[in-house]
């Protein structure tokens, strides 16, 4: 097996988020799941945007996320994700391309647009998010550069993208590229909504042993398990992957890898100012030390590190020197 | 004359602000002027755009920051500016309709796309702008609504304008409307390269008695009147200016109206992260106490906090409560 040319290579959605300060009682009268992810068409995406105060757009999509926390680490990364030819797809490649990640998915000519997702954030820092997927949702299985797949130590996969079917399509070849190549596989559960539509398939993945790596929090661990008590639910999915990472929100996060457990507390932070992106970059920490063969319990802190600067401030990709941040706590 | 519509009226540039920190170093790698503002073609701002680290888009231009600023101090505003029809186009209308300011300017279809501001913000603070002007250029005196400008206490103009000609035309005829209907005229000089190419427009308009109140900052009062000393730049100035306000960064501003002088020190804030927007937020907060009758020592200390609250965060727009911050500092 020849040395990969990349620590991790991702399959994501290519978003841009919009985001904005909302009271409580905005997200009550525009009938949204506070902390929720939904999907929304282009009629009731112009109607929140409508009812949105002045926003910033910022890069985002789950992945794509986690590779700007892992670049910003020092890793290699590549990203695959499907843009559409206009400003937001420029912006989403600008700033994805600017954090030194390899972004060779062409542009899709024509209607829908780029993905957006519009984020109306409360004043306690939760993020609710209503996502256009445009453009993102029609990732053709021919854009994957199997070479690419073949050339990363870690493929790394965000459930969310499961839910369109040539994406869908796209990811099981990736799996199976990586696998052939001897890499390993990593999955991001992302939304409880992704594993009531597809829990099956995650369920059947993980028992053939097609997964090395599972994140997720403790909602969706239960919503893959049926299991409502953590430790039972973690246990069961710690019998059929190799590594399993759960996370807690305020209370930590957990990590079963060959056997050994490991638990981290949050890191402490002075404001949540935005949750959007907590998920993401506590998984680019972990990997990060994965890829680096560092203890189990330093992926969790070198997790928590990553988490607590990205919701300390609005937008889901890191704005701190994430090095020196990991430098000062784990070393 | 009857009652006004609009507290203020302004005809700006139509810009989204695209913004990414960096070094000082970049800054003379790329041979930018720090501090500065200068105009981009197409082609230099392709090649700033793919020097440019990750960035946030956030709605900008220099009147249209005072009338946000004005807007969220509850003055009643109407924005006149020209986008493209295009996502940025779109970008910058929602974000400041969504400030409950009225913006009526049609889309302009086919190229050149809406302006854009690269911004490049170092570790001071300190922000060095690159502008594309596409589309803001091509504001067509037919675009006035002359009914709307006659039905606003004062119409607000950016100097940065007047360099395009199709605009400089714009607001020549805006100007006449404004004096017509009895209404006041405001203008800040903006930039000193706006003064060393239109220097004698402004200097006529002023002598020929057509602005009311004048917006500069030290280096501009200097440059309009060809003065090294402040004090006596200030006092040839307001010899034809009924109102005029010179703001000095950290050393605060002064202003002179009907004979009487004001003086207010900056407002202390913790640590300035972006000076994008100072002198245009502290235009909104002296408009907001002058349409509203205050004293003009007040209207200063209105300017000041605005300033402040702006410097404090990356972007040009209001973040914070400006009606909290101005009833702990003023009443």
């Amino acid at each position: 097996m020849p040395d990969p040319i990349y620590d991790v290579i991702a399959i994501g959605n290519a978003i841009v988020d919009v985001m904005a300060p909302c009271e409580d009682v905005e997200i009550a009268a525009l009938g949204l799941a506070k902390g929720g992810m939904t999907l929304v068409d282009t009629a009731r995406a112009k109607e929140l945007y409508d009812a949105m105060g002045p926003a910033r757009e910022i890069s985002g999509g789950s992945a794509a996320n986690t590779l700007a926390g892992l670049a910003a680490l020092g890793a290699k990364c590549a990203f695959i994700g499907q843009v559409a030819d206009d400003q937001l797809g420029e912006v989403f490649a600008h700033d994805i391309r600017a954090g030194g990640i390899a972004f060779d998915t062409a542009a899709r000519a024509g209607d829908p647009p780029t993905a957006r997702c519009l984020i109306f954030v409360t004043p306690d820092g939760q993020r609710t998010m209503n996502t256009f997927l445009g453009a993102s949702q029609f990732l053709p299985a021919q854009a994957l550069d199997e070479n690419a797949i073949a050339a990363a130590s870690v493929l790394y996969l965000e459930g969310y993208l499961w839910d369109p079917e040539e994406p869908r399509k796209a990811m099981r070849r990736a799996i199976a590229a990586a696998r052939n190549a001897g890499r390993k596989v990593a999955f991001t559960l992302s939304d409880a909504f992704v594993i009531s539509r597809h829990g099956d398939d995650f369920r059947a993945l993980i028992a053939d042993g097609q997964i090395d790596i599972l994140f997720a929090n403790e909602h969706e661990l239960a919503a893959l398990t049926g299991l409502d008590d953590f430790q039972a639910g973690l246990m069961q999915l710690a019998a059929n992957v190799p590594t399993v990472v759960v996370t807690r929100s305020e209370h930590g996060a957990h990590a079963v890898s060959g056997g050994e457990h490991a638990h981290v507390p949050a890191q402490p932070i002075d404001k949540v100012v935005d949750t959007t992106g907590a998920g993401d970059l506590f998984a680019a920490g972990f990997l990060f030390g994965h890829v680096r063969g560092r203890p189990l319990e330093d992926c969790l802190t070198l997790g928590a590190i990553c988490a607590a600067e990205v919701i300390s401030h609005y937008g889901a990709r890191p704005e701190a020197d994430l090095n020196m941040l990991v430098a000062a706590n784990v070393g």
